[in-house]
């Protein structure tokens, strides 16, 4: 009998009403007048939703709660109506995909009305908010490519491991076709679900394909958070870059290139990532053009890592020759490029690395997009680098 | 200015210094004596942790809540101590996947320290506890297939809808060989990802087909949900069965069988779902025997469905002739498989439907597991039945 009473979760979970999904609470099943429901709401919630001038409207019914607060980087107070009801309106949102949790009488989780996205080291609540006039990244009717999801054992962690690979439209059909890969990583508290799910790598590169404005590639997406026993791999130190080395050269490569149809050659690889992610393609694609052509390095502060000056950054010391002998980068890479948020706090130091470099001879290609340290910018950055590699 | 001040979150979570991702709790992070982890942790959250009888001991840190309780289907209250941190041990867990929330303040989420999962028609923290001597559905050192996501456009629902297919290991590289598919569906309030991620499917399939139990095959896992816009479809009215059978036979079908390498012919065809997706699979595999050769039904207490009286079914009525004459199913299906958990309250009636089938001649293959409506029974259930088809 224990069995009967231990599941009643369960049991409600999969009655036969429930065709379509729950709604768990009510007053989100109605959208408010003059808004759109969220496009990362789960089934039929009608808010999170989103004002014509992206304020936000969020709902919560929580009649015993002393407290609820939204927060979305800054903390919105919810206020309690007398059935329990607590809403806000945020001020206007950037477009974009932006992570948020609940706050209820101060203990932090994700929004029960949204999908959840492994983020901020968690499965955290992300609000979506469409862009006027930017379609890039939606699902339109074009050949679709797959987003494959494979487990390989490392040796270096001592794991299996899971990774996900873009194959393009086409993949299965041309059997004598191989391919140019991109690598590409995702920022720290984030793992290889970031370029699949919040990234949109296949729509986006599925749109490129379909308008002849990028090469038919595959892209791994691997989890870039590798660790190894005994090693003390924290940040941008030596011991972290030389395991996230071996990792990505002892066993993502290796499987990766023995499992798919790829090109062989450093003019068929490039290596990008955002911050985190930007960092480890910077540290490893640099000290390693006989491997990658193509390097990409999203919103990536390094004048922050450790073991570096605070605000200032050493290119030379970590990336012998590179200001020194600009040349032999030069001649190794095809393309060099960095990008970085507007709004992203990192720009000035982003801004001033990139002219060091210029000043010193170094091709590099920088653009900067709407936006602070946030995956609307990484989108745009992908869909910027993919045009440029491989031609 | 604003923008600097909007994203302060994400700003902490893409920091350098967050490699391995969070602790967002830190009274999780130490392992308790004689627990171990549960793999469906993140990270390094030594909590929920499991005791060797499967207690299971929950930690939640949140000083300001005036209540907190881990909602399990039984709702267990947790105690607080001077720091602030609230703890519970529950009652010994059976083996395998339990969906679970946490309720503070009676509002209930899913739980940080936890991987989410789509269920209970939300993503949902579950806790899965090893069986002892039960590694069928673990990663194990052989040859992998893949999970692949892919869209495709639905005509009956309007939408572009994911859907993911398991292909089996040397799928890309047999290039000649086609493979025979399984169809199988999720439970209410679940989706596509039930049966991928929760069903542990590819590492069921992959161990089976290593050691020569199951046939190679390709398993399609479609979102069942799927409505009709002006169509009343609910729970099991004709309805949502008509809508059911539209999407699979129009849409879903047509897609798999033109862009994987598929045999063809009822022979090689199979459906199977659990619970709401075993009625599914009930209704339209035995309406339509000419398309499947095999049919799964695993914890679908059919008695409930709409349209039928309350705790009796009449197969008669639904399925014309599968009490009068049949012969006509044993003729038409190689397969018809019925199974459930031997602590769900569906059990009496299953096996009553079971025998009256048996009564009348039919072949029927029952089978039962310990547990209750829940995924450890659907693993097995899925081990079972695949290795009884397609041969």
């Amino acid at each position: 009998m224990d069995f009967l009473k231990k599941n009643i979760l369960c049991k409600s979970a999969f009655s036969f009403v429930a065709i379509v999904g729950f709604t768990l609470n009510s007053i989100n099943a109605q959208v408010p007048e003059n808004t759109k429901p969220a496009p990362t709401n789960i089934n039929q919630n009608g808010c999170p939703c989103i004002f014509s001038d992206n304020r936000v409207l969020f709902k919560v019914n929580a009649p015993e709660a002393k407290q609820v607060q939204v927060d979305l980087g800054q903390l919105y107070d919810m206020e309690k109506d007398s059935e329990g009801n607590w809403t806000v309106i945020t001020k206007p949102q950037d477009p974009g995909f932006h992570y948020y949790s609940l706050v209820i009488d101060g203990f932090k989780f994700a929004d029960p009305a949204s999908e959840s996205f492994f983020g901020t080291g968690r499965m955290a609540s992300a609000i979506d908010i469409p862009e006027e006039g930017v379609d890039f990244y939606n699902i339109k009717d074009v050949p679709h490519g797959e987003i494959r999801s494979r487990v390989y054992y490392s040796k270096t962690t001592g794991t299996w491991r899971n990774i996900n690979i873009y194959t393009p439209p086409g993949y299965d059909e041309n059997t004598n076709k191989d391919y140019p890969i991109l690598y590409i990583q995702h920022g720290g508290g984030e793992d290889e679900r970031g370029w699949a799910v919040q990234g949109k790598t296949n729509f986006i590169l599925d749109n490129l394909i379909a308008e002849g404005k990028a090469t038919p590639m595959i892209v791994a997406i691997p989890n870039g958070n590798a660790t190894k026993p005994g090693v003390n791999a924290r940040g941008y130190n030596d011991e972290a870059m030389a395991v996230f080395k071996e990792e990505l050269f002892e066993n993502i490569i290796p499987f990766v290139e023995k499992n798919y149809r790829v090109k062989p050659g450093s003019e068929n690889r490039a290596l990008s990532g955002l911050s985190m992610g930007g960092g480890q393609s910077f540290f490893t694609g640099l000290r390693n053009t006989d491997m990658f052509d193509y390097v990409g390095v999203f919103s990536t502060g390094l004048f922050g890592g450790i073991g570096r000056a605070n605000n200032s950054f050493d290119a030379e010391l970590v990336i012998p020759g590179i200001l020194t002998n600009p040349q032999k980068f030069n001649d190794n890479l095809k393309v060099f490029y960095i990008s970085v948020g507007e709004q992203d706090n990192r720009i000035e130091a982003t801004k001033t690395l990139v002219e060091t470099f210029k000043t010193k001879g170094l091709n590099v290609e920088f653009n900067s997009f709407p936006g602070d340290h946030e995956w609307q910018v990484w989108r745009k950055s992908l869909h910027d680098f993919a045009q440029k590699i491989f031609k």
